[in-house]
């Protein structure tokens, strides 16, 4: 049975970790925030990360009574009214239900070990360089969720997939697909040594979008941001593809062309009898 | 050759329009605020919409000479440090180069009838049912956009495709792709007697994505809210189209799902050629 603790006083210490988190990208020690019932929800049921502390508008706690019965004995549920959340947290666009999380201290493979078993399922995997807006890593991971990808490489450039913003645009997926930092220059090497065929996204790609109906290899999926797009030493030492588009007009989104690409391949490979 | 106004005083009346901008959708009497230098150069390329006035910040004039040299004659361009635009503005994200526009009074045919030229083209149109969220109307407009749908319908209930986000988030296009508002419930004979095949965007939709490639008919494509979707009452009146994911997974950003759907469209239809 979780503890509820009434919070009264916005200066409460023991809500320390929610204060001031729009400002904040991460609280203390690289814990993150959830905001929502949906994407706390995820944080519950996620194999690689664990809610520590909720802080809860009192009148959300009748609606989120399923999600209390799925969190951790003993943990913290901190109950307020709405001018005590608000004041706590520093906006008012919180959802009424907040999450403190940090990751689970789960033995992993190592990273090419991993790989070479989501290639071997023929999973589809998705690498992001340079991606430094929150929306965008936001995105890719929603998309990539969506479309079964089996995990996210994100580079030394790109920035965190835990901020608060990339979990909620997100909508939780971040917390459900597995991620990697690596660095961009490995990408080539380690995805190819693992079965993967790395194409990277590129408007001016060699091969089409329908292309990818007929590679039966696993694809790992390289995405660069909108603008200066992928560094040509790294697309060199890769295929690159490319979505058709009106002539004159510029460049789609990079999760919007992520999802592009992942809905056919998920589609191409039979959709979800692959995932 | 545009006249050069230097403004050293945020509260100078002759910048009235740009004042507040940040907490205002639309400035008086319809008018609408561009932002950055290529959506600008939309609104200066746009045969719905023409700039009014600019508000520059000194330092990006040289930037942007090949968008002054194409503004009408006589139109006001004020030039100011950047803290003067900020006061002004009331914000400091604004990419330095703001304009003003507003509607082109320019004689159009009525709506029946240009959407049965647009069928006779076989161009793709999309209608938007609910969508609120200035970033999901942006958004649209950039995908329908991108592939080169003809025209976006907007339904009573969404918000203003002129909203100073939307017309950030869909990188102008909302200056380039006609628009028309259209009340929900009369899309689908509107839509039929022009010629369109009406299909709505819904998770439990009949069709799946890749029947699009049988169909001969030009496509109107009808998005819903995410969350509620569209009223059942419409969705019967339409065939259904659905976008297999991943089991478990809830649902894509409508900007999204309308982004694959429409690429789809686009490639089987000789894309460019299309257009």
């Amino acid at each position: 049975m979780v503890q509820f603790v009434e919070i009264a006083d916005p200066d409460d210490p023991r809500v320390a970790a929610f204060r001031g988190i729009r400002e904040r990208d991460l609280v203390r020690g690289g814990a993150f925030v959830a905001e929502g019932t949906v994407v706390v929800g995820q944080l519950a049921a996620s194999p690689f990360f664990v809610p520590k502390q909720l802080l809860v508008l009192r009148n959300r706690l009748n609606g989120i009574a399923d999600l209390l019965d799925h969190l951790p004995d003993d943990m913290p549920v901190f109950v307020a009214e709405r001018p005590v959340i608000d004041a706590v947290a520093g906006f008012a666009m919180h959802r009424g239900v907040l999450a403190v999380g940090e990751a689970r201290a789960v033995p992993r493979l190592p990273l090419p070990e991993r790989l070479a078993a989501l290639a071997a399922e023929g999973r589809t995997v998705v690498a992001a360089v340079g991606i430094a807006n929150h929306d965008n890593i936001g995105g890719i991971f929603r998309n990539a969720a969506a479309f079964a990808a089996g995990m996210v490489l994100v580079d030394e450039t790109s920035c965190d997939p835990l901020y608060r913003k990339a979990i909620r645009v997100s909508a939780g997926a971040v917390l459900s697909v597995p991620f990697e930092r690596v660095r961009a220059e490995r990408l080539p090497d380690l995805l190819r040594e693992a079965g993967f065929r790395a194409v990277a996204l590129s408007p001016g790609g060699t091969l089409d979008l329908a292309a990818l109906d007929a590679v039966r290899e696993p694809v790992a999926l390289v995405l660069g941001a909108e603008g200066p797009g992928l560094p040509p030493s790294l697309m060199a030492r890769m295929e690159t593809l490319r979505i058709d588009m009106a002539p004159g007009f510029d460049s789609l989104n990079v999760a919007t062309s992520a999802a592009i690409a992942l809905q056919r391949l998920y589609s191409a490979r039979g959709g979800a009898s692959e995932g």
